[in-house]
C-alpha cells in the first residue's frame, strides 16, 4: 500500500467510538462517527441515527469502517463495501438465539438452552435472555420459578449455571492472521458486583480460554475484534462460551497501556487494512476499574481525581459525558503492577477514592 | 480539588499541539487552540495569530494554559492567569542573549559568547546565532572567515565547540516538584545530518546531563517542561548547555510509548494543576525517528506504513499536515527495544522504508 488511509467510520457514538478516535488520529486518520453521543462529539457526523440504514450507510465513502455497538442497521452495513465485522456476523450476533444455535452446531462449549417464548417455561431455575437488545446484563432474568416475572417476547433459555469465575478474550482477525490478548477475569465483590478486571486471568484456565476464543472466531471466519466471554463451570471445570461481542470490550480497555497494541489501535488496523499489531501485555499485571455513576443523576464531578494522577501506575479515563445517571459508566481507570499484591492493593486504592458525584444541572 | 478541570488552551496549532489535545483528551478536558495549523484542525480555535496579544489573551478563560512554540506574544499570555511556562520565563528565552547571560550569571556551564551585531565580529571561526526567531538550527551560522556571510541585526557570538555528542533532557517541574526524563542523544549520520534520538543516551555523561538539567530548571524556578539541549565537548569531555525550549520536545516524542507518563500528559497535568507523572522509561531503549518531508511540495504520501505497522515495537505517528514541503516535520515513528544492536537494526529498517513523498496538489 503506497499512501496511508484517510478516513474511518464509526457507526456508535460513545466511549468506545472515542477511544478507536483518539488512537486512529494518531495516524492523522479522519473519523466519521453515525450516532448521537457526547464523547464523540469533536468528531464529523454522519448521521444520528444507528438504526436507520441510510444513516449507517453513509460511512460507506470512508477507506474503513468498523461498530461499536451492535444494536445497529444490518442493512446500513451490507451497503458499506469495507466493513469489520461484516454484517452477517453482526446479523448472527444481534439475536443471541442465533449465537447460541452456531456455538452448539460447530461444538463450541455452551451452557444447554433452547429458544422459546415466555409462554413455554418449564423446569426451573432457568436464565432467560430476550433475544435481541439486551446487553450489560440488561434483558437477562433468572427465573426461579414460576411466580417470577419472566420478560415477554423471544427469548432464550439457558441451564443456571454454577459460575466459578468469568472470563474474557478478544481476538483480533484479518483475512490471513489472528492474534489473541491474554484471557481477562472479571472480579466481583463479595456481595456479587463487578469490582475490577485483571489481566491476565490468574488462573490456569486461561490458556484453554485463549484457545478456544481462537476457534470461536475461526469457526466463524469472523474478521475484526471479536470478545469471547466465558464462563468457569464450578465443581465441572468447564469452560463455557457465554457470548460474544464483536467489537472493542470493556475487557480490554486496560490495553491502551498494558498492551504493546491497543484494541482501539487494532480495530483501527484492521478496518483500513493494515497489518495485525503486536497483543502481547507489556507488564506483569494490569487491571481496570469502572468508573460508574452513583445513585443520582446530574453533571458528572469526578473525586478525587487529583489523587489518582499522583499515584503511580494509575491512568483514569473520562469518557466526556455531559449528565452522569445511576450505573452509567462514565470513564475507567488503569492500574498496572509487576505482581498481584500490588495490583489488587492498588485496585483497592483506585476504588476507594474514586467517585463520579452528580451536581445539579 | 473536587471536579476535574475541564479546558486547557494551547499557544499555537502544529504538531505538539495535537500530540497535548490528543492526551488531555483522555481525561475529557476540553482544548482551545490559538493559532492556524493543520494538527489541530479539529480541536476549537481561539484566535489565529500567535503574535496578537488579544488572541493569545483569549486563553485566560481557560482552566490551565500553556504553549507549544516559544515564538508568542508575550503581552498575551502575562494576561492569562494559569499559564505554564510563566511569561516572564518565555521572554527569557525568547532572546538567546538573555538565556546566555542567564546561563553565564548562575554558574552554569555554556560556551563562552559574546553579545553583538555582526558588524562587530572578531576572531574566526564563531558561532553566530540571531538573538531572537531562530530554531530548529535556522538562525544559526558557523563562520570561518571574514568572507562568510553573516546574519544582519542582534546576534549572539559563540566559541565553535568541537562536539562530540548532543544530548537532550527533559524536566517536568511545578511549584513543588520535579522529575526529569531520562537523558536522549541526537544520534547522526556519517554526513553530520540528525538521524534518529536514543533514549537513555548510551553514554555515562548521561547522569550528569539529568542533574544538570534539573539545576537549571531549579535555577530558573521554571513550571512546566524545560527541555535543556547539552553539547558534550570532545577531548575536554564538558558538558555545555547550548540553549532550552519552554515546551514539549521534538526529544522526547519517545516517552508517547516508551514512558510512564508521556512529556505531552505531563504538560497537560502541569498545566492543569495536577500531580506529576512518573517519568519512568518502561522499556530499555527507544529511539524517535522523524519522517521528514523530501525534495519536493505537494500532498503528503507516507509510503510503507503498512510495512511499519507490521514490526514489533515500531509505533508511527502522522501529525496532519496537509502539505509537505522539503524538510518540513511530518511525523515521527517510535521504536522500542530491549537491547541497544535491536534498536539500532529496528531503526535502520524505519529510516530504509519510511518516506513522504509529495503529490501534485
Amino acid at each position: 500500500m503506497a499512501a496511508h488511509p484517510k478516513s474511518l467510520g464509526i457507526v456508535g457514538g460513545g466511549q468506545l467510538g472515542r477511544m478507536i478516535a483518539l488512537a486512529a488520529m494518531e495516524l492523522d486518520v479522519k473519523v466519521v462517527v453515525v450516532g448521537r453521543g457526547d464523547p464523540c462529539g469533536f468528531l464529523e457526523s454522519g448521521g444520528s441515527d444507528l438504526l436507520n440504514a441510510d444513516d449507517v450507510a453513509s460511512l460507506a465513502a470512508c477507506d474503513g469502517a468498523t461498530i461499536e455497538v451492535e444494536e445497529v442497521s444490518v442493512e446500513g452495513l451490507e451497503r458499506i463495501p469495507r466493513i469489520v465485522p461484516r454484517a452477517a456476523h453482526v446479523r448472527l450476533i444481534q439475536d443471541k438465539g442465533l449465537q447460541k444455535e452456531f456455538f452448539s452446531d460447530r461444538g463450541i462449549p455452551t451452557a444447554d438452552f433452547s429458544v422459546s417464548t415466555n409462554a413455554s417455561i418449564r423446569g426451573f431455575p432457568v436464565v432467560q435472555k430476550l433475544r435481541r437488545g439486551g446487553y450489560d446484563g440488561r434483558g437477562v432474568k433468572v427465573l426461579r420459578s414460576p411466580e417470577d416475572a419472566a420478560f415477554s417476547g423471544e427469548c432464550l433459555l439457558e441451564d443456571l449455571i454454577d459460575v466459578k469465575a468469568e472470563l474474557s478474550v478478544i481476538v483480533a482477525r484479518d483475512e490471513t492472521t489472528a492474534k489473541t490478548y491474554p484471557c481477562v477475569e472479571q472480579v466481583f465483590t463479595p456481595d456479587h458486583l463487578a469490582a475490577y478486571i485483571v489481566s491476565p486471568a490468574p488462573r490456569p484456565e486461561r490458556l484453554e480460554a485463549e484457545r478456544l476464543a481462537s476457534r470461536v472466531a475461526e469457526e466463524m471466519d469472523f474478521v475484526g475484534l471479536l470478545a469471547v466471554e466465558f464462563f468457569l463451570e464450578d465443581g465441572t471445570g468447564r469452560l463455557l462460551v457465554n457470548e460474544v461481542a464483536p467489537r472493542p470490550h470493556n475487557s480490554g480497555h486496560h490495553t491502551i497501556e498494558a498492551n504493546a497494541t491497543s484494541q482501539f489501535h487494532q480495530i483501527t488496523r484492521i478496518a483500513l487494512g493494515l497489518a495485525l499489531g503486536d497483543t502481547t501485555q507489556t507488564r506483569p499485571f494490569a487491571a481496570t476499574v469502572n468508573l460508574l455513576g452513583g445513585q443520582d443523576s446530574g453533571v458528572p464531578e469526578y473525586q478525587n481525581l487529583e489523587k489518582l494522577l499522583a499515584t503511580p501506575d494509575v491512568y483514569p479515563h473520562i469518557y466526556g459525558k455531559t449528565t452522569v445517571s445511576p450505573n452509567r459508566k462514565m470513564g475507567h481507570v488503569t492500574v498496572l503492577a509487576d505482581d498481584l499484591p500490588t495490583l489488587r492493593a492498588k485496585v483497592d486504592f483506585v476504588r476507594a477514592n474514586s467517585k463520579v458525584i452528580a451536581r445539579p444541572p
